[in-house]
């Protein structure tokens, strides 16, 4: 993809170090030593590297661009960008100091809209890189990608199915588990979960994990499928309640439906959380404003995008980049959960 | 910026028709006779244009994109991002039918650091057009793009601030007028506002159209301004409280510092709507999620985009730009509002 510039493979060959060394030394960074950048940047002057704006940075590739395809929801509800634009606030803060430019579309089109974008993109080399976000079941971007090797493309999803291309994957499992592990130390032996739909992968690895430790610490938990509105919270929690075995806690898969199950406790004459805990997922300005405020599991989204950025620069650097683990949650504990006051029920 | 290959305003001259219709011709788009579709088809293919992927729209730029600098708050809270992403997908839903990219950077060194890279942008002709975001008073891209006369900018900001520059204006005058006037409504003559920081452009608008307003209806107001923070909102609104003539209505200038002014209020025992009516600002899930939940002016941030996009597009295609007002906001009415039940205490 060079177009007539020398590029960091170039330097690095006739150097002897490796192509992140080159990078590091010409644009100015930590990570070798000033022996080696010295020697790097006199080979690279003698080459014809300039240390102007135009070429600060030298690499395989030119166009100093990262491609992101968006996928836009049609129904316009509030918060559906913020996970995006965190992200790519992350990606920014990586590739920014090199002068990279993110190259957006956004799309209402679904990932078969998506994939013809990075497709162009492919055959254009209108971007050195190309980030991957909301992978579905039997998403074509993944055999887009497995059918050019030479596209330089980092998915953040799940590693179970994106095996072979690069990942930065998520901590749902961990997650899952560690709000198990929370209510268990808080005295709840019967607990609900209101997940989302069944059709997303970390809807799936969450109910797997879920499940497994709570078999593990001898609890029971009873799951309801669902879309991520308000609405949906407030049905599926009342059907919970409904229940025989009420349980003494729920688990949310989002603020949204996590808001919805709270209001349907309190209009019942349930109490948050002397009666009921409830824990989110996704913890938000919602969870903040709730009363009782919603204890949730945060992720660090500008982490995981400027994870992403330095993996991409990595590839754009020449480098082999494996998959990696999203930084890991944290649960916030707030107002909506404490320890079960009723004998709890064991089923 | 033409790149050896012929422009509209070429195609427009020989064919004398206007620039719109030969764009419109040849992106197949409503808005021509077929009869001028054919001629200016005709035309073109014997000037040498190609209907393919890389040649699809002509204009008199060629990069096909769209840049847009966003300036990243240091504080990483929650919903800081949220304007951003949903202005980005209307622009994106304007510019996408043609194949247009955002081409975006984002950056945590203010005004300053956004200007150099518009500066970059403009000497480099890397997009076709920019749009800038966030505006503050003595901001150095007033005096860039005017500068500059010739690089495409359209402005999303006041009027007041942008003179000789396109610019989409807000709709502030307006929406403190329309919540001032719900309030009088509801029977209250004594209420207060918590403002934002006093050095933005549209505190200044709103302050102003809220006191003139008030003053033509008879009504009391005492502002005070502080940051956009949940704590903000606490303090101010138990300033507000402490007064001799306590109000009874209090509009807060966004969703945070109103979720504390609300928990503020309950937290001395007194009932919102019934002692206490409170507004805010940026409609949002946390005013939703608030119990009880809170009355708001809604903008339509993704119509603003959308209209953005297609003022840009008009640009690209060397349409003369005006000034446009913002799309309308809309009041929400929620739990949080109610008629004054105690007698109002007029100053």
């Amino acid at each position: 993809m060079a177009k007539g510039t020398i590029t960091i493979a170039d330097v690095a060959k006739a150097s002897g170090v490796s192509k992140s060394a080159v990078s590091y030394a010409l644009n100015g960074k930590a990570g070798v030593s000033e022996e080696t950048r010295a020697k790097v940047l006199k080979l690279a002057r003698s080459m014809g590297w300039k240390p102007n704006s135009a070429a600060k940075s030298l690499s395989d590739a030119c166009t100093r661009s990262i491609g992101v395809v968006l996928m836009v929801a049609d129904a316009e509800g509030f918060g559906s960008g913020l996970f995006a634009m965190d992200c790519l606030a992350g990606l920014s803060k990586a590739v920014d100091p090199r002068d990279y430019s993110i190259v957006l579309r956004m799309t209402a089109g679904g990932a078969a809209a998506a994939c013809r974008i990075y497709e162009d993109w492919i055959a254009s080399g209108k971007v050195d890189a190309h980030l991957i976000l909301g992978v579905e079941l039997g998403d074509p971007r993944l055999a887009l990608f497995r059918e050019h090797p030479e596209a330089k493309a980092l998915f953040i999803s799940q590693r179970e199915i994106t095996s072979g291309l690069p990942t930065l994957y998520s901590s749902d499992d961990e997650g899952a588990r560690m709000v198990v592990r929370y209510l268990h130390g808080l005295g709840h032996r019967n607990i609900a979960r209101i997940a989302g739909p069944e059709e997303y992968v970390h809807t799936l690895a969450r109910d797997n994990a879920t499940a497994d430790e709570c078999s593990k610490l001898g609890m029971r938990c009873t799951t309801l499928h669902g879309k991520y509105m308000a609405e949906t919270g407030e049905r599926l929690c009342n059907a919970i309640l409904d229940f025989g075995h009420r349980p003494t806690a729920i688990i949310c898969d989002t603020d949204t439906t996590a808001v919805g199950a709270l209001h349907a406790a309190l209009a019942r004459g349930i109490s948050v959380p002397e009666d009921l805990s409830i824990v989110a997922w996704d913890d938000s300005a919602a969870c903040v404003s709730a009363t009782p405020t919603l204890t949730a599991l945060h992720r660090d989204v500008r982490a995981l995008g400027l994870k992403a950025g330095e993996m991409l620069l990595h590839m754009i650097d020449g480098e082999t980049v494996g998959d990696e683990p999203e930084p890991p949650y944290r649960l916030v504990k707030r107002a909506s959960t404490g320890p079960v006051v009723v004998s709890a029920q064991v089923a």
